[in-house]
């Protein structure tokens, strides 16, 4: 560590942390000597192959016995993967100063009364574009850009190696919803200060153009609301605030009355309105229980579980779990985002179940009735163009993804051994004529939130979980007697997941008979009673016969009982 | 059922069954008086809620008592939602006469090798898109379409009622690869002896434009084929008896040994180059283990495992599982398919995998690569407008696809009334002059096999695994004296996927301690001893306070012994 240090006092260290397989997309450090400043501290939404967990936390390991080295903590939005893990982390590095624009801070400070009731409150610094927080040997400046959220703020770094540009998640966006339009005069004065290294966002690297302005968002949503002649139910993200408010708009404009439901987006739309970010007139909004006592073509329904969400909005709607809503024949129902991967299977189904309940559905597939919040090919190459770094780093984004936004860079002028793709965990030591990547590894492992426990699920669990989801579980109970050796009775064997068991009785049968069999012929051959040993006879023979009979591996859990 | 049987005299009965939302994909009925003929007989694979499944095959209920009625099977083509149910239904309909093309034939005989060894034999009869088959008082025709496998058969089923059209899967390419272009010519003819019923493919309803022909796809592999200085890996369906025909022919043009790998593909190949529908000069195809004797630019490898299969071959590849083969720096690795819905996040991760292992990865989104094998919206218009329907039923396709193609045919002039949209289960009577469902519910539930169980596996067993996954089971194991009533010891606790137990010896201290209370509490306040009552009591208490102490909520299996 001190051959570490002594490296550290000449150069930038810059390290992702968190996110999965998309590298720091939650978290990244700057360190610079005895210096640290931390941009997001976010969460991720769990794989497949994790069931049961909520979400996972970057992982501060790095971090212990550094917390005074701290200087800031710079949010860039108010989105889960960028703030998510605030309250989860910041007691744990000592609660040090946090900056985020104001929507951002709104959005972090409502999350927090949910956490840690009575803990150490957050220091919370409002900031704008035009603020300069000086933080140890770093001076931040900020830069707005667009995204599918307002009031995100790109990052300038000054640091003593120089200036880093952290674009934050971005588009740019020349006709937006409730936002200016991305200060492509900033950014392009930036470059001409001469940038050291460009962090750029590469989760549309993959897709070819320029991305859709909210304006042409708004001019498909015109032409549907004006064709619609029964109830309008859109589904959206719920921090989507410009498509929340270009909804409102046209509402306003067709004489339509709205009902938001969703907690998440009730939640954000009173923090956006109470800031100023929504614009909605009195007498619009109306309660979801109000929504019957309206003709249908003054209706319009605002709502969550466009990715098909078990518990949210849309899925209680169709299931008819909804207090006030069903769907009618002639609804229309808009899909108003884009089908987050993992997700196409459910939204199938969901919208089989719509067409079958007589609505009409709406997707981006269909119509420009969505746009994503990422920079595509053509933006992020004019993002690279402005900048003219000497080094770039693609970060936010499948590792794939980072490769094919440094191919794209290399397109543009940016030599091959300029840039740096590095995963989470890794180090990259910047100079002002350098950059490399270290040979340490950081601790960057996942740590599963399940409930109330933080890391206290790990692959052990994971595996147990795998592989009871699979093919169940059978536990065998044996009572023996301690003075015989002998079993008691017949063992009892409890079974989930497995066969149906009031179908299987013969099976069941059959193994009690095996089960007494293996433990007798034990408990005489040895005098000594060596439970573990039945155990693990029970274990393999057992899962043998059941593998023979079903072709199916459940769990077994063999329990000795001595009395 | 009488009732039903005189109707059926007069009218045509069309049930589609089997497959989840994917209606009559798997399986079609069609009834007239007391004869039956089926077309297809597959499987489907399961959803994500559905852990452990291996597939789900067409409840046949409905035939109990008919079998004598079936007067013949019609497979339209060689995949395994066209034929994978046939081992399992074959023997329970009595094994009657089955038909289909050669290719399809030669795969149904592989399979069925493999499945229920000294059965039955099917009663297999090879046919050509020239022959005509009477079967009962149905004759059916064929004609050829294109798909993404070679002879496929769309079917002229010329009933009392009338002809009825069933296009099986198809698309229109006018410049296959080991095929011949779809008989656009026959299909014309068939269109003008004057069509009852038009029953064509939906599974790219949705999907605007012409599909591509596999011709331009050969142009694509042709170019990368021609840059690629290291190995090439092409993954892509097993059936995909064209694209492996490309991927050949080309290896062949520049000088590629070509190494298959992967059972199902070696199998299909196989079969395919017997029946003359693959061509390979002497001397192309090497095997796995010899692939690192060639030079990398002589070398091809093609191989199963394109949707992120955990067992397929490029998993097993890129997990460094394989016996053979690693991923080498410079290998360019092609996609050679579409994502099937559900397995994004999956080929994602592996594409990340790739590139981590410095492998170029290509993919259908970056260049044409592949074709899918289905009509899309402007081959579907020209199918319809070639066939010139009375009535038309879209079928093969999730519920929403069916309704966007009757919209589709709408717009080309086939009026909504006659237009049927109808799923698994519903029947459809069709007279000369008329088409309805009637109010029968033919049951279509899901049968779920699970290695050797057919039907074992219900929905409580899957509940279960759910449940299981999520938050995994603890079963408490009380042992009670039967004559005072009283606990021996302490309780054994049994848990798996819930908390990490080593982690957790306070947790389960106190549980063990409240389970005590409980139990002894019951056995003094009630002299006759009542262990259901003792048992919910466990459940529901012990259930509580975990969630209390954890917010997670394992499955509690509580267990009383008495000695």
């Amino acid at each position: 560590m001190i051959q570490t240090k002594q490296k550290q006092t000449k150069k930038l260290r810059i390290i992702p942390l968190g996110g999965l397989e998309e590298v720091g997309r939650n978290m990244t450090l700057f360190e610079y000597g005895d210096s640290i400043i931390i941009v997001d501290m976010g969460l991720q939404f769990p794989e497949e192959d994790m069931p049961g967990i909520d979400y996972i936390i970057p992982n501060i390991n790095y971090l212990k016995g550094k917390e005074k080295n701290i200087k800031g903590v710079f949010i860039t939005h108010g989105h889960m993967d960028h703030i998510g893990a605030i309250p989860h982390l910041m007691p744990a590095l000592g609660n040090p100063p946090l900056y985020g624009a104001p929507l951002t801070c709104g959005i972090i400070q409502k999350r927090q009364e949910g956490y840690h009731k009575g803990g150490a409150k957050l220091n919370i610094h409002i900031v704008t574009a035009q603020d300069k927080i000086q933080a140890g040997p770093f001076r931040v400046e900020f830069f707005h850009v667009n995204h599918n959220i307002p009031d995100v703020l790109g990052m300038a770094i000054y640091t003593p190696a120089g200036l880093i540009i952290h674009t934050a998640d971005f588009k740019f966006d020349h006709s937006p919803i409730t936002d200016r339009p991305a200060d492509i005069g900033r950014i392009a004065k930036l470059g001409s200060e001469g940038v050291l290294a460009l962090m750029s966002d590469s989760t549309d690297a993959e897709v070819p153009g320029y991305s859709i302005s909210e304006k042409d968002i708004q001019d498909t949503l015109d032409n549907i609301f004006e064709k619609a002649s029964g109830r309008i139910i859109l589904a959206t993200f719920s921090s989507l605030i410009s498509r929340i408010q270009q909804v409102i708009t046209l509402s306003e404009k067709y004489n339509r009355k709205v009902a938001i439901d969703g907690y998440s987006m009730r939640t954000n739309v009173s923090i956006a309105y109470k800031l100023g970010y929504l614009k909605i007139r009195r007498g619009t909004l109306v309660k979801p229980e109000q929504v019957n006592s309206f003709p249908d073509n003054k209706v319009t329904v605002l709502c969550t579980g466009a990715q098909g969400e078990e518990s949210a909005v849309l899925m209680r709607i169709v299931n008819r779990e909804h207090r006030h809503i069903r769907i009618k024949k002639n609804d229309s129902v808009i899909f108003s985002s884009s089908v987050i991967p993992g997700n196409e299977r459910t939204v199938q189904n969901l919208k089989d179940i719509l067409y079958r309940q007589g609505a009409k559905v709406i997707h981006y597939k269909m119509m420009d009735v969505h746009a994503g919040g990422h920079a595509q090919r053509e933006d992020l190459k004019m993002m690279i163009n402005l900048i003219k770094p000497k080094f770039f780093i693609p970060i936010h984004g499948n590792y794939y993804m980072l490769c094919l936004h440094a191919s794209l860079a290399e397109s543009v002028g940016i030599p091959a051994k300029n840039t740096m793709v590095a995963g989470n965990g890794k180090v990259i030591e910047i100079t002002p004529n350098s950059i490399s990547m270290t040979k340490e590894k950081i601790p960057s492992n996942y740590v599963m939130v399940d409930g109330l426990g933080v890391g206290d699920v790990g692959n052990i669990v994971l595996r147990d979980r795998q592989m009871m989801a699979k093919d169940g579980m059978f536990t065998i109970i044996v009572v023996i007697d301690s003075k015989t050796g002998k079993m008691i009775g017949e063992a009892d064997i409890v079974s989930r997941g497995f066969v149906y068991m009031k179908g299987s009785r013969e099976l069941i049968n059959e193994t009690k008979k095996k089960v007494k069999e293996i433990v007798n012929k034990k408990a005489t051959s040895e005098h000594s009673t060596n439970w573990a040993y039945i155990q693990d006879n029970l274990r393999d023979q057992i899962g043998q016969f059941l593998f023979n009979k079903t072709k199916k591996r459940p769990m077994i859990l063999p329990v000795v009982i001595e009395v």
